[in-house]
């Protein structure tokens, strides 16, 4: 019987105030309106961004709400004008959007788009500012647009990759973020070239997925920077070739790294939002042609600081986000090249729950153990 | 009768103290050592550089020395190991240079050679480490390896690029410096695409040089920034369409920018050295795809200061040098655009002088009239 159409009660995580457990509860979920679609997730993963909007520490607090933007789903239903999906197609909920009308979708080098952009204050659907969850009648906020720790979710369409029916999504689920965040950030910004040498600071998820762009780019030396000893053993798995760790040396790391390279790496991607390490991963790369890329989030009163002569030495910075893709042209791609055996996933999900015991994920993330933890929804 | 392996006994300007002005003198001049080559200079112009270096404030200063650098001459003979020049080719002394072997010459990107790169501190020959010129044996220091101020110089082979012999050595002669760092910033560097707008900040040659490149690619819009409004008439003929004074308003430039262009400009290049006109350089280009690229030459002890989340949403910072030119490799092919109607050159040369009157270029530069200033040698 179809659903389409009709209010949907099913399971969701919701989170009631700022570092609390989430609560699984019975949700309504509305239909989707004018171009948007509602999704069954089938798998969700932890991301520390949902993390740092539940710890909600110097941020406006919105809850209640319904975390979660890593996800794998099929659409159970299309609202009004949405003609490029249709129910059963498997799909990925982004958490920045394409429209593909803006001047951002229009350039072929930016995917920042004007109507869909990263909104992490937004709490309802852009349609009509109201929010498609509640509870008893009482709206629950959405988040990033994606909400995806709930069985059912309603999307923007813009919001929403359309993927090989064949990926497995229990693994594909990852590429909704940080794992497309780190490898897009290396091979389509910084774009090290066959046996070139890159840093990596920061070997988290995110940045062993940089990692993992320069082991498929080819990197003749993958060196990985972290405060923390114990990440250089799984880094290895990623093709971390060398490990420096800044607190071992007395000097500045891009000064040790310089000396182990002849002069600096060939480029470097930074994945801590650490400003240090930024300074750093920029002050590192080779004078006449390195290339550092920045993804990590700084604090809101950093200031990236370096001196000019740095940059006319003719060293390139720049940033990125979300790895350069535009979720709806290019995630598709990405994921044929999981499937065809190039980017490797299954190394990153080091931890699966069942959904009634999400905050597992979150006390896990927590501890620092583990990359990602894939949420089972049907569990 | 040939002078090739004699001392050559022939005129220069020498800079005997700092910033008093130079005298026309009796100068020997040695043949050419391993990789050199003596230079019949015709033609030399005057660059802020020379005038840096000549003032000697703030640097150790290193006299007596003949300055000058942008120049165009007539190759009088060659040293041991020459092969890729002959007496008669016409040439361009460069002040930075091109071994065709470090690292940097191998690269595709960089032109900043480990062997030949600009040396501000160098006054002798890198053979030997002894100079060229003397009076009376009493040694006169070398200025970048070029030291053009002079009817006949001695260069390294690695700093002469050998060119069209067509091409009118009193127009090319600025292709040495000052004209190529320009159009190549923004040709080689910045590479606007064809409708795209483009700042330029600071109106000098330079800076001309760079709106001319921003032109010949074919830029809808070209603003130029700069603190003198009688900049701007003059700007007109290199192509600057809008013209924008800091002062004449109460917010950042940047500001004032973003608002001209619905957001920013699509490329900008920072031709004053100025640390704050870098700054907004940076900060005035768009997000999403903005490039911004570095050519001014900062105090020593500036810092470049942005927000990082102004890198994170898609901006490239970039430096140049040289306009990434190798000097040559790339600086025939530039003659040729010249020889082909494609760059104007005629309209930078604002002034000419004899010899016996280098100080009046001295005296127009300080004075801040027209943009080059050419010397006539055999005036």
């Amino acid at each position: 019987m179809s659903t389409a159409g009709q209010v949907i009660r099913c399971k969701a995580a919701v989170a009631w105030e700022s570092g609390k457990p989430l609560s699984i509860e019975e949700v309504e979920v509305a239909p989707p309106q004018k171009n948007e679609v509602r999704i069954k997730i089938l798998f969700t993963s932890l991301c520390h961004t949902d993390v740092y909007f539940w710890d909600a520490k110097g941020q406006n607090p919105l809850f209640p709400r319904i975390l979660g933007h890593e996800a794998g789903g099929i659409v159970e239903s299309v609202g009004e004008g949405v003609t490029d999906l249709e129910p059963g197609d498997h799909v990925l909920p982004i958490f920045t959007g394409e429209c593909k009308e803006c001047a951002h979708c229009m350039s072929e080098e930016s995917n920042m788009c004007n109507l869909l952009r990263i909104n992490t204050d937004r709490g309802e659907m852009i349609h009509d500012g109201k929010s498609r969850f509640s509870i008893n009648g009482k709206p629950i906020y959405h988040f990033l647009g994606t909400s995806t720790f709930s069985e059912y979710t309603v999307v923007h369409v813009g919001q929403v990759a359309k993927i090989n029916p064949d990926a497995p999504l229990d693994k594909v689920c990852v590429l909704s973020c940080g794992m497309s965040t780190g490898f897009g950030a290396t091979v389509n910004v910084a774009k090290p070239k066959k046996g070139q040498s890159v840093a990596i600071f920061g070997l988290g998820a995110v940045g062993l997925a940089a990692a993992e762009g320069a082991r498929v780019s080819g990197a003749s030396r993958i060196i990985g920077v972290d405060l923390n000893p114990s990440r250089f053993e799984q880094a290895k798995k990623f093709g971390v070739t060398e490990f420096v760790n800044p607190k071992d040396h007395n000097k500045p790391v891009q000064e040790v790294i310089a000396e182990m390279t002849g002069g600096g790496v060939d480029r470097s991607v930074e994945c801590t939002g650490s400003i240090q390490a930024m300074i750093s991963a920029f002050e590192c790369v080779h004078d006449g042609w390195g290339v550092a890329v920045l993804v990590g989030v700084p604090n809101k009163d950093d200031a990236f600081k370096t001196h000019p002569v740095n940059l006319l030495n003719e060293r390139t910075l720049k940033g990125t986000f979300f790895g350069n893709y535009k979720p709806r042209t290019d995630i598709p791609a990405v994921v044929e090249k999981y499937m065809n055996k190039e980017l490797e996933l299954d190394k990153f999900i080091t931890h699966s729950v069942p959904f009634s015991e999400i905050n597992k994920a979150f006390e896990l993330m927590l501890a620092g153990e583990g990359l990602r933890c894939v949420i089972r929804m049907d569990a």
